[in-house]
């Protein structure tokens, strides 16, 4: 699909879920080694970095308090929760817990743990591309999911200071594409709304350290849209039997785009991380199966008497047709006096399938709206 | 959730997505050896042996027949073309596939490759024992799903021979457990029904050879529900990011169904696929959110007067439920002159958002049903 030989760095499998743990995790160990740990840390996180941060303090004995958005993802929510952490709910995105956070930090003078603009961090987070240069020496071009910058910034920096040679695409979600505007530019940018479903890469405000880092070190910065997206998490469930959060699957949907020249090459993609929640998965499955021909929608004309449901339930039994709802009404805008309008979902095995159905139906008299 | 430190063999990142490819390749290989490689194999299967022989036939040079039941998953039949194989739909189950594949390989000559009846597909099976012993040296459990024995027989086999201080437990659905039948009465049992959302495992008659020793080699035959299945399928999503099929999960559905007794055991659940279509996997996640409280569905009585469903959006939006469906209609058995039925899905954060949700329209007058 991509016509390249392409390798998979599942950080969704890594613990907590994501990468987040790799930063987190070298940031207090980097406190340690210079005796500066602390009571306390305070981070702000739509999921990922909360994990990521509440899972490394409670390895090391340190309290941690998470300030998340109102509408983070349950899962990532009571999973921050499982690992010790105290979560505050504040505000409507990541802008505004990164705020809230920032005074409790100040008010209690526990250490503040940034999710990106921190070199701890960033460096924490190029261990991915330590491992990823140790499994394929031969690597051409790693593929990067960037919201903040952090993990882009370490993955480039190292392999590019190890290995020149290795080409380093970041991929942002066309709603929110900060890095990608600062990268052409060479600047910094940041955008007035962060507007995807990839809610782990949803920044309006990248940092500045990574911006810096990844304008010297990496080789272009895409974007992908959420419909390439949630195809990609579709084509990783059923290729690869993996679950891969949206922000994963960015660098999947670029591979596979068409976007990237990546004929004959051997890529890495990181899959940066797998936390969905499972209410998600199966929007992006509904939306998979109907952009598949998997399941169609019908309307239908028919006359408003009775028989008519049982013709419909014949022709669509008949073919195999699975019918997953239907419903029937006289109350439509349009219709004459003695018909009705009928409304059903239907299962079938494709296009082809969906196609036989709905002939047969209209040979059997229904018009089809 | 067990009590025991799991270990997870996954199957389901098998090259074809299941364990199956151990034992057509090894079956294939061994002809091979023997001088006895044919022009032509054929196989019946409900899709992952299907899938396993026309991989393995590919990798030989050999061409494949495979008959699949009408049935059978889309994605297995998709994926068995995909490796080359010559696909035959016929009949409505495992075994009038079997009857057909038969008939088949008689008329043409062409070498039959039993799913399970067959020493060296067995043998085949036994390496994912073998992998599991020098994985973890000191596992004392391995429990493994079971429909026409192969796998458990192979594993069983292979584990007891080397280290028979090793437990091996064999899984089977409640409505298809002719394997668990057999174990108990020490003999040669099959089934009238498959009745089972694991197709995987769906088999009504298992082979002489696998249950000869299974009977000698395993340990236990235990049995989960459907539920219990669709259960650990969901816990697999969230807790390992592992798309797993129905027979896949089944081990995990007894290590944690509280069957057995795993306390302070290391113990090793095979998960023996991940071929399960995504259609599958959407009834699976809504039963899940359904059965968390994620997902709640409404019945309101109403009065049949302009701004009732005004007054019901509010409510929701206000404590933040996201209305998934809602219907109103006053042709409703038992309603009042002046009364009208609301129906809604919304979904809600648990049980807890639920019954706010619930409490706060009946505040607002909503009589709920």
């Amino acid at each position: 699909m991509s016509g390249a030989q392409i390798y998979l760095k599942y950080e969704n499998q890594q613990k907590t879920g994501s990468f987040k743990i790799r930063g987190a995790f070298n940031k207090l160990a980097c406190l340690t080694e210079r005796g500066e740990i602390p009571d306390t840390v305070v981070a702000s996180s739509a999921g990922n970095h909360a994990q990521g941060v509440a899972f490394a303090a409670s390895l090391l004995g340190v309290r941690a308090r998470i300030v998340m958005p109102k509408n983070a993802p349950i899962a990532k929510i009571s999973a921050t929760e499982g690992y010790g952490a105290q979560v505050l709910l504040h505000g409507g995105g990541y802008d505004d817990a990164y705020q809230k956070a920032l005074e409790i930090a100040d008010e209690s003078g526990a250490v503040f743990i940034h999710a990106f603009d921190d070199a701890d961090v960033i460096a924490g987070q190029g261990t991915a591309g330590l491992e990823i240069l140790k499994d394929i020496p031969a690597v051409d071009t790693v593929i990067v999911p960037a919201g903040g910058g952090g993990l882009l910034a370490g993955v480039s920096c190292c392999i590019k200071e190890i290995n020149p040679r290795v080409k380093i695409i970041g991929v942002q979600a066309e709603g929110a594409d900060a890095v990608a505007r600062s990268f052409g530019s060479r600047g910094v940018a940041s955008t007035e709304r962060a507007d995807t479903i990839a809610d782990g890469i949803a920044v309006k405000s990248p940092g500045a350290l990574p911006l810096s880092l990844i304008n010297r070190y990496a080789d272009d910065v895409v974007t992908v849209s959420d419909g390439e997206i949630a195809e990609a998490i579709l084509l990783l469930i059923e290729r690869t039997k993996q679950v891969v959060e949206p922000a994963g699957a960015a660098s999947v949907a670029a591979a596979v785009s068409g976007k990237l020249d990546l004929t004959g090459k051997k890529a890495v993609c990181v899959i940066s991380g797998g936390n969905i929640d499972v209410s998600f998965i199966q929007k992006i499955v509904e939306r998979g199966l109907i952009s598949r021909g998997r399941q169609i929608k019908l309307l239908a004309v028919v006359a408003d008497a009775p028989g008519s449901l049982e013709k419909f339930a014949q022709v669509t039994g008949r073919l195999g047709a699975n019918i997953l709802s239907v419903t029937q009404s006289r109350h439509s805008a349009g219709l004459q006096l003695g018909e009705a309008m009928l409304q059903a979902d239907l299962e079938v095995s494709g296009f082809e399938h969906g196609r036989q159905v709905t002939d047969a139906l209209r040979e059997a008299g229904y018009t089809m709206v």
